[in-house]
């Protein structure tokens, strides 16, 4: 099962959450912290209470980055627990000269094995094709994101009336040829949403910021089905993994993705 | 001794070149391929021959990355290699939202223990300052780069009369405050070079595009020193490491890194 046929099928069946595992040993339930493997516990307890129901889950590459090799073992040990039905994304935001990207499509690729990748845009169509060219792999590409530093570069006006974002937006639909690629659309200002979708074509769209970032979930979901878009992938990290402190935890977790999958087919 | 104290060091002693370890098996001397540690022992050959008369030593952290954690272990070795009065820039062109940009800086800085990193701006402030506030290492944030990407997004004109990499420069000597930041600044056209260099003010600046990429060694040097501007660190990676594929390519590097410090000198 290849990374679309993966994510369509999720899609197709109403689920829209995208579970992150923003793994922070600081965070994680009192009780797990010092045992042995306890990220891994971690882990293994959202996936298994999260994974049927999920459209996704992302990992954020820093977290594991942060403890160097043993952090990369930890990675890997991550997404062999994760069933082979679930479209994993690699939350590492890449992006290089054309020969050193292609390094790095190949250690998110070959090496890990991932479905999926998030991409810097800044260097261009030749940073960025050395992963395009995995067609059988989604890409999101950062359009425009969640932070304040997005007003720094990505809002700015270009002299052809369009924003920066808008530019990349525009630029990655005609390098989708083979329907395999995607944006990162910050979701915390519904109307840059309302006044971007009619441009997004058939790109995939991967939304952080619902959840401990404030995005209104509800609204969103409002505005693609006003669209008749289907192709959206709402990440939610924070609000969701860390919900609860108890033993309990994953199964509280999987009662919040159950009522935002009820909230998503209720609008 | 810290990276500001390492970089100043060598800058005045009139050594502006780094030394980039793109390290790869596929490309290293024929009769190291099938040893064990085959990049390790090519790259302390390189090191060895290379250390005292470099600017610094720049590991582009994709060559690693591709291998997964074994790759991580190799990096750190690599690190272990290289004296400590010199400058080692991790160059993983990392930028995201603050609490993961914390991480990848936890990364570099507390585990790898590297002295500098490349950054990419397009998140923008908040996405780089929890690099910035390690503020006794150097950050060098892309600007313009030297590969064809770079028409795509970064010298798009902005309705301010700048092109978006302009704008780039013109926000992080404002973030400057610390002294510590400097950009990646792509060597392949002098006259964007002459066109810019009066706005670089105090920052470092880190050109990739002489050797392979075929930028202008004389000319770059020429323009910099007719401004006054001693804080240029050119990379070179392909055709310094391989310049030869015998028993002595190390020696070799050495050669060709003395070469182009005596062109630097005579300009």
């Amino acid at each position: 099962m290849n990374a679309l046929a993966k994510i369509k099928n999720r899609l197709d069946n109403g689920y829209h959450i995208c579970v992150g595992l923003d793994s922070d040993i600081n965070k994680i339930p009192a009780h797990l912290r010092n045992e042995d493997n306890a990220i891994l516990k971690f882990n293994k307890a959202i996936i298994e209470n999260t994974s049927d129901i999920a459209a996704a889950f992302k990992i954020n590459f820093a977290f594991y980055e942060k403890e160097g090799a043993r952090g990369m073992e930890l990675l890997s040990r991550t997404l062999e627990l994760i069933p082979d039905d679930v479209l994993v994304i690699g939350d590492a935001k890449r992006g290089d000269i054309g020969n050193t990207s292609q390094m790095y499509a190949q250690s998110m690729f070959e090496h890990y094995k991932l479905d999926a990748s998030t991409l810097s845009p800044y260097m261009g169509q030749d940073s960025l094709s050395p992963f395009i060219d995995f067609s059988e792999n989604i890409h999101f590409i950062l359009a425009l994101t969640s932070n304040p530093g997005s007003h720094d570069f990505e809002k700015l006006d270009l002299t052809s009336g369009k924003k920066v974002y808008q530019e990349v937006i525009s630029k990655v639909s005609e390098w989708n040829k083979s329907k395999n690629l995607g944006i990162v659309f910050g979701a915390t200002n519904l109307d840059e949403l309302k006044d971007n979708i009619q441009n997004f074509e058939d790109l995939f769209i991967l939304l952080p910021g619902v959840g401990a970032q404030g995005g209104d979930l509800e609204g969103i979901v409002r505005t693609f089905k006003e669209h008749s878009n289907n192709n959206f992938i709402i990440n939610v990290s924070r609000a969701l993994i860390y919900a609860d402190g108890s033993e309990k935890f994953a199964e509280v977790s999987r009662e919040i993705l159950e009522n935002y999958n009820r909230t998503i087919d209720d609008v």
